[in-house]
């Protein structure tokens, strides 16, 4: 699939992992601190499912970054 | 509901209906320009849903601004 057009939420999902990788949590950890299901962080991380703005939010709050910046980084792979 | 706790979406969607005003659009109009549901736009901008974030990516494109610029002005606002 040509990298244009690729959904924008399989660009977050390489994000959320890098910040989480960087952060040194595992899935299991950041669904806990995020209040998030961990099958459910293990889905977005993989890109089979767009995040809620919400869970988008709480996920940044956890990895102790602005949702705004995890979206911007995101954005620009777009 | 104490202003802090207020759901992040709930902020979201003042910030998106702001816009769309400004841009001199209806829901409608909106709607079509980002190729989402007509009915899930105002379900969005009554703060009844939480847009997923490729639909929050297609409407601020269809808005004529950055994703990130209205997920940083609804950050703000929390």
């Amino acid at each position: 699939m040509p990298h244009k057009t690729m959904a924008y939420h399989k660009h977050l999902a390489k994000v959320i992992q890098e910040r989480r990788l960087k952060a040194g949590l595992s899935q299991e950890a950041l669904a806990a601190k995020a209040s998030v299901h961990r099958t459910y962080v293990g889905m977005i991380e993989r890109g089979e499912r767009s995040p809620t703005c919400d869970i988008g939010y709480k996920l940044a709050r956890a990895l102790g970054v602005r949702f705004s910046s995890l979206i911007e980084e995101a954005e620009k792979r777009c």
